[in-house]
C-alpha cells in the first residue's frame, strides 16, 4: 500500500497536523486519492540527524554487505513491479512501454553498481612504500540528499542513479520525493526500506520526505550534517539549490544536472543525402513528450541556398504522432507559454505546430540566431528550433557563442570531416558528450558515459550523473600515513584481502605487499 | 635580471603609470630595490583573454610536447638557481638550507608530473564497445588562475604544484604572484616563459601578474574566460576567492587549501614511554618559523593525573632554538597579536613564550577547550596549544567537535589501539591524512598523498593540492559517441597509439581494439 507519511529513519511517521497534497493524473487532470503529508522542519531535521548518526557504521559496511543490499532493492522492486508500473502511469501519463523500459533501466542501473562493488577497485587504493608509508583510498563523504526528477519517476528518482550511487559509495540517503509522482516515490522508498531491514542494515540509512513547497528541499540542503546533493531538473531549481548550498557555513557540493538544448549540427552533404533524418529527428523531439534532458532543442543545418525542406518534413512526421500529455499541467502550461512567446518572435521565419499534439518546430536563420542568442534557451517540451546556416563558418560562430551543454551532435559525411575540425574543437569545450551518429536522446548507462557538462548544463562538469562513475560524486580521498596494518581499511592492508587492483608505487597490481 | 613588469602572454609589458610596490627583507625590514608594477585591470583582462585564445591549441598539444615543456622549466630553473636562492632568502628570511630544499622539492614535483605524462594513463581513457560506441577521457578545463603562497615562495607558488599540475593537464596558467616574494616569483616566471619559447609553444600559455591589492586577484577570478583557481593561504583569503567565484555568472571551482591546526593525539602509554616526543614536537612546531599548513597547532595528550611535564619539556626545547623572522612583518604582527590575546584568555593554564624567538606553547584542559572551541582556531606561526585530557573519551569528544583538518596524528602503543577505534573513526570524517607516526609537517609528494581535507581545511576535500593527483582538479571528462576513429583523440583511437592503460568494457588493458 502506498504510504502518505514521511519515512524517517525507518518509521513512517504519521503527522495528523501536516499540510497534505495529492498527485495528479496528467491525462484526466484529476487528483489521485492519497493525501501525502508534507514533511515538517522537525522531520527533515530528524531524517538527516539520524543519517549522520549512522554514517560511520554504514561507511564501514563491507562491499559484500552493500552488494547484498543493492540486490535486495532489485528483488523488492520486482515484488511490487505491477503496483509501481500502475501508479507510475497514473502519475506521469507516460505510456506503459516507457514505464516498463524505465523500470528495467532502474534495475539495470542497480546491477551495474552491484558489479562495480564486486570489482571493488573504484575505491582507488593507492600505496606508496618509499619514504613514509602512504596509503590512500576513497571514503564516503556523509549523508546525501537526493531530489527526485519530474521527468524520470524511476531512473532519476527515488531508487535512481543518484540514490544508488550514493548508497553504493557508503553514504546514507535522504530523498526529497518529486510531488508529481509522490505515490511512485513512496512505493519505491518502501522497497529500499524493506531491503535495508532484510539485510540487517540500520533503517537510518534511508529516509524519504514529501513536499510540494520549496521549504522541505531548502531545509534539507541547509542541514549542517548533509554533505552533498544530487538533483536533476530545471536550471532555476538546480541553481537555487546550488546557491543555497554555497551560502551554508560549510558549503557542500550540489551536483545539479540542469538540462540543455543539445545542439545537432547537420552538414550540407548529410542534409542532402540522409533520407531518414527528418523522421529520426521527429522521433527524438517527441520522445517522452519532449521531456528528456538530452532532447535535441536546436538543430543547425548547413543549407547555403535555403532550399531544404527539413523543417517541413520534421513537422510532417510530428503531425502524425500522438503524444501523451506532459507529466504535469504546470509543465505543459510553461511549455505552451514559451511556444506562444516564440510565435510572436519576429526573428523566427516560421513556427509549425502539430495537429495531434503540442509538438512544434521553429525555423530561424543563423544570422538572426546570432542576434538573438536567448533563442538558444531551453524550451522544455516537444519543441526544436531549426537553424538554417549558410556555411560551416556560421555554424562555428554559433558553436562559439552557445553555452555549456550536456551533448552536441555532428552529423556529416566522411569527406567533410577535415572542414569540420574547428567545429569539433569548439564543441569539445562546450559539452560532456559529443555524438557523431544518431540523436542525443538515449543515455547508455556504462562506465564510459558522461552525463553532465560545462555550466550551465550542470553545476560541476567534472562529474557524471549517469554511469558507474557517478559514484565519485560521493567519495573523497583519505591518506593513511605509517598506519599499522590491522588498523587500515581492508582495501589498503598488506595482504590485499579484497583482491583489488591497487596502484602500488605507481603500478596497477592485485599483488599483496 | 628580475623584471618589475607584468608578463602578459609573452610580453613584459611596461606601464610607467602603474602603482608600484617593493618586497621587503623580513630580517632587515628594509624594502628591496625593485619597484614592481601592479597589474592594471586591462592587463589582467589581456592575460586571461590571450590564455583563452590559445587554450584549444595548448589543450591539443601531445603529451610528449608537454613533457618537453616541463623538462625545459626544470632546466631553466637550474640555470638561475643561485639567483633564485638569493632573492628567495632576501624576501622570505628563510635559511639557505630551506631555500635549497624547497628549490629541489619544486624540481622534484615537476619530475613527478613528467613521469605522470610519460605514463599517460591519467587521462583515464574508458571505452565501451557494446551498444553505442562510447569513449571517454579527461580533457583540460581551460585557463587556470594560480595564487602564490606566502609561506612557500617556490613549491606552492609560481612554478609550484598548482601551476605545474595545470600546465601538465593542458591548461594555460595565469599566476597572481604573492607580493611578499614578488622578485622570486618574477624570476621563476621568466624561466617558465623561456621554457615555452624554447619548446616552440605559444607564449600565451603563461602570464604573471603583480599586485598588493585584492583588486588584481578579484579581477582575475571574475574574468569570464577563467575556468578554475588554485590557492594556498589563509581561510579568510581562500573563502573570499571561493565566494567570489561562486557569485560569477558561471561559477568556477576554487581549490583553496586554507590551513588547519592538525591535531596530534597522544595516548597515555605513548606519553609515558616516548622520551623524544617533546623534542620532535618542538622541532615540528618551529619548522619554517611555524609557517607550515601542516604545523601541529593542537596537541592533545592523555594525562589523567595531570602529572606530565610535556608542555614544559617542549617549551625547553623551543627555548634553545633560534628562529628566522616570519616571512613578512604583517604576518608576524598578526601572530603576536593572537599570542597577546591568548595570554589574556583565562581558560589557558599557562602560556610559555620562548626566549630566543617568538615561539610559544599554551596549556589548557580538555574540559576548558570544550567550552572554548574557538581555541581550536588556527594561530599561524610557531605556536601550539597543548590540551591535557583526562581520558580517551574526552579526546573522542573533542575530535567530534573539531572542524575539518588537513591532517590528524594519533601516537599510541599497539596495545592501546582497540581502545582508540572510536577516535580513529571520528578522525576519518575530519581529515585528509591520518598519521600514526611522526609529525604532520613534511608532506611527501607522491601519488598516495592527500593534501586537502574537509571544509574549512580546504574548499573541496575531494581533491589534493600535493602529489600527482593534483592534476585532476583541472580536468573533466568528455565522452565521444560513435566517433570515427580518425577524429578521436589519440588516447581513444582503436590502435592505442599512446600505449596507455585503458579500461575497455571494464577491464584495464594496453591492448588495441
Amino acid at each position: 500500500m502506498i504510504k502518505a507519511q514521511n519515512l524517517l529513519a525507518g518509521v513512517w511517521e504519521d503527522n495528523p497536523k501536516a499540510t497534505t497534497f495529492q498527485s495528479v493524473n496528467p491525462k484526466t487532470k484529476k487528483p489521485l486519492k492519497i493525501h501525502f503529508q508534507e514533511a515538517s522542519d522537525t522531520q527533515v531535521d530528524e531524517a538527516v540527524t539520524q543519517a549522520a548518526t549512522i554514517f560511520d557504521s554504514y561507511a564501514e559496511t563491507s562491499l559484500e554487505k552493500r552488494i547484498e543490499f543493492l540486490k535486495a532493492i532489485q528483488k523488492e522492486l520486482e515484488t511490487v513491479r505491477s503496483e509501481i508500473l500502475q501508479i507510475y502511469q497514473e502519475e506521469s501519463a507516460l505510456p506503459e512501454g516507457r514505464a516498463q523500459g524505465e523500470f528495467d533501466r532502474t534495475l539495470g542501473q542497480i546491477q551495474l553498481f552491484v558489479e562495480l562493488l564486486e570489482a571493488g577497485s573504484f575505491v582507488q587504493a593507492t600505496i606508496h612504500t618509499t619514504g613514509p608509508d602512504l596509503r590512500k583510498m576513497l571514503h564516503p563523504i556523509g549523508p546525501v540528499g537526493v531530489f527526485g526528477a519530474s521527468n524520470f519517476p524511476l531512473a532519476f528518482s527515488t531508487a535512481g542513479g543518484d540514490t544508488i550511487s550514493a548508497l553504493a559509495a557508503g553514504c546514507p540517503v535522504i530523498v526529497k520525493a518529486h510531488p508529481y509522482h509522490a505515490g511512485t516515490s513512496a512505493l519505491v522508498a518502501e522497497t529500499i526500506h524493506n531491503a535495508l531491514i532484510s539485510c540487517g542494515l540500520p533503517a537510518e540509512v534511508f529516509s524519504h520526505l514529501n513536499g510540494t513547497s520549496h521549504r522541505v528541499g531548502m531545509k534539507l540542503v541547509c542541514h549542517p550534517s548533509l554533505k552533498g546533493v544530487g538533483f536533476t531538473g530545471s536550471f532555476a531549481g538546480g541553481k537555487a539549490l546550488y546557491d543555497l548550498a554555497q551560502s551554508r557555513e560549510e558549503p557542500i557540493p550540489v551536483f545539479a544536472e540542469m538540462g540543455s538544448v543539445n545542439p545537432v549540427f547537420i552538414s550540407e552533404k548529410r542534409l542532402a543525402k540522409d533520407q531518414t533524418l527528418s523522421e529520426t529527428l521527429a522521433q527524438s523531439i517527441a520522445l517522452g513528450a519532449g521531456q528528456f534532458c538530452t532532447n535535441p532543442g536546436i538543430v543547425l543545418f548547413c543549407d547555403p541556398q535555403g532550399k531544404s525542406n527539413l523543417v517541413e518534413h520534421v513537422s510532417s512526421h510530428l503531425n502524425l504522432m500522438k503524444l501523451p500529455p506532459m507529466v504535469h499541467a504546470q509543465i505543459e502550461k510553461n511549455y505552451l507559454a514559451q511556444l506562444e512567446k516564440l510565435s510572436q518572435n519576429k526573428a523566427l521565419q516560421s513556427l509549425l505546430k502539430s495537429e495531434l499534439s503540442t509538438a512544434a518546430v521553429g525555423l530561424v536563420s543563423g544570422k538572426e540566431l546570432m542576434n538573438h542568442m536567448n533563442l538558444t534557451d531551453e524550451v522544455f517540451g516537444p519543441f526544436s528550433l531549426f537553424v538554417q546556416c549558410h556555411s560551416v563558418e556560421e555554424m562555428n560562430a554559433i558553436a562559439e557563442k552557445i553555452s555549456g551543454q550536456l551533448t552536441a551532435t555532428i552529423l556529416a559525411e566522411k569527406e567533410e570531416y577535415p572542414n569540420l575540425e574547428p567545429l569539433i574543437q569548439k564543441l569539445k569545450n562546450k559539452v560532456g558528450r559529443l555524438l557523431f551518429q544518431g540523436v542525443p536522446t538515449g543515455v547508455a548507462v556504462t562506465q564510459a558515459m558522461q552525463h553532465g557538462g560545462p555550466y550551465p548544463a550542470a553545476t560541476d562538469g567534472r562529474f557524471t550523473s549517469v554511469g558507474t562513475d557517478a559514484i565519485y560524486r560521493w567519495l573523497r580521498p583519505i591518506a593513511f600515513q605509517d598506519c599499522p596494518n590491522q588498523l587500515l581499511p581492508k582495501a589498503l592492508q598488506n595482504e590485499n584481502p579484497l583482491s583489488l587492483i591497487r596502484a602500488i608505487d605507481g603500478k596497477p597490481t592485485r599483488k599483496a605487499l
